[in-house]
């Protein structure tokens, strides 16, 4: 089995591919493949093959279907501020890439006499949806979004479907929670707080909440992240029933509530480090985004979760502060 | 004003532009352009200027674009059969051509002093559905296409949102409700069934029934569809709030609805001529139609239906049988 991840050198892709090399997918021991703009890192298990180059590359897209891979996990896109303030970039790299390699992988399919059709497991995000929202939204619920990047991911998500539905490639989208906690520094994503509040007094620093704690959002760990990627890999798509975009299990709580589950892990101290500095700007971004979800289908599908907000810091903690145990 | 109107070949485009050079648009007589595959046929008022093009072909969009039309009336579409049967000129046709124009118009806005930035009116379609539907199908049902004409309509309706969003275009995507009364012949869509048996009897002519009378289904006369054509090129968009995609309202009826009206307007005589033959390949594709839509969005906004089926069957004896009276 050949294991292609686009993004191969971002956050999650790294760690999806230190988790495959170190445990395996579907019960085998696959070559993998890292992609990315930048050559990616490895100091893992294994010797994975590392490329480089650009996603929105006419080029690119004949390399990599040329690689037949049997899995592919496309995560590269460039993130949202990136795709509102480059409308072009953001529309070449985020879609008319992804268009370029799902048509490549079609004429592989067509030139194949063995019907080479690749898994493609496509990290889509809540970006998509827009309000006003109900309480939870359903699994019916429409995508409307109100960003560049959600409506990049959007239309990627219906062309893997239809490419699917033809048998080209058999893809499916997951519509990733906000992922929580992430490692590293904050970024100028709008989202980056979520993170910050919790990473930050865990190491002893300051962290700013720039909204309301009252605002209610919906998380998962990057553990759960590669675990979804994983599981969406060995499942079975026939189980699809041909619905091939789906939204996935989550922790929905407020940022009192984040910051509630930092008191019991670490104490009053740690909490202290928060300071509330409102910023209307990230405030007006972040007030739009879904609050709840109830995925009964990826539920059903048996995509798992992390089991609340203590449970997503405790993976932050055990995973990238092994030196607190 | 200049109005572009693309598909202006086709029965609904031919209908639009005859009305527009009769009763104008938003109070005004515009200039008229027709484009389409093949030279549009023209016999009615006005002199509009006929263009003929490929807007799958690059150098159409840089052509459009630079007229600067006002008004773009973006009707051309190759149909669900031919989209089904060839996927690459489908998505050609269909997708990539109108993001090419959509990219032509951001750059004619990009290089244009007063800001010049057209608004486009894109028919849309019911085929970005599918089922399991809610007994009435909301403004907030998601869109989960199961034919590459679904998919790709899917895809310019989010493109037109986004171009929209960021000021290059001023876009609307109205999802049309199946066109009924047809006038003409009999094609290849599955669809063409729910004009003939109303179409034909009226001409002393037999049609063919292929599916249970049971089915329920959503029309509007060609006549509603240049109303609500008309409609959204004259509303003010910014009563939108940026949700650029809508369902329309329409007529919710059964087939032996259909027939019970054409009963109630020509007697039984017309009636005997439809023959129940039954077809599961038709029955297969038109079972997994919209049955019925609650369109509140587009009604607030003024968007207005056929009162009922007799009033679309007299709507086409009033259109296209004048010797009838």
């Amino acid at each position: 089995m050949k294991v292609l991840i686009l993004g191969g050198g971002g956050m999650i892709g790294q760690k999806l591919a230190h988790d495959i090399s170190v445990n395996g997918l579907g019960g085998e021991t696959p070559e993998l493949i890292l992609h990315d703009i930048a050559k990616p890192r490895w100091s893992g298990a294994g010797n994975p093959t590392l490329l480089t180059g650009d996603i929105a590359a006419d080029e690119t897209a004949q390399t990599l279907a040329a690689l037949k891979p049997d899995v592919i996990f496309f995560l590269a896109a460039i993130v949202s501020s990136d795709a509102e303030a480059n409308f072009k970039t953001g529309w070449d790299v985020n879609t008319r890439g992804a268009w370029n390699l799902l048509d490549a992988l079609r004429e592989q399919h067509e030139a194949s006499a063995n019907a080479y059709r690749p898994k493609i497991i496509f990290t889509s995000s809540l970006a998509v949806f827009s309000g006003p929202y109900p309480d939870a939204i359903g699994d019916d619920f429409h995508n409307a979004p109100q960003s560049s990047y959600g409506a990049q991911k959007s239309v990627v998500e219906l062309l893997i479907s239809d490419y699917s539905r033809k048998g080209y490639v058999d893809g499916l989208s997951i519509r990733l929670p906000t992922i929580c906690v992430r490692p590293g520094k904050p970024n100028l994503a709008a989202s980056s707080f979520y993170s910050s509040i919790i990473r930050e007094p865990l190491n002893g620093q300051e962290a700013i909440l720039p909204v309301p704690d009252s605002l209610r959002h919906w998380f998962a760990s990057p553990q759960s992240a590669v675990g979804f990627l994983k599981h969406a890999a060995e499942l079975d798509f026939n189980r699809l029933e041909g619905r091939r975009a789906m939204n996935l299990p989550g922790v929905s709580c407020t940022v009192a509530d984040q910051i509630e589950a930092l008191r019991q892990i670490t104490g009053n101290d740690a909490v202290k480090l928060i300071k509330s500095v409102p910023n209307a700007d990230i405030a007006n971004i972040v007030m739009g985004w879904p609050r709840n979800f109830n995925p009964e289908r990826a539920i059903k599908l048996g995509f798992r979760a992390d089991k609340d907000f203590a449970s997503i810091i405790q993976s932050y903690i055990d995973t990238e502060m092994p030196d607190s145990h």
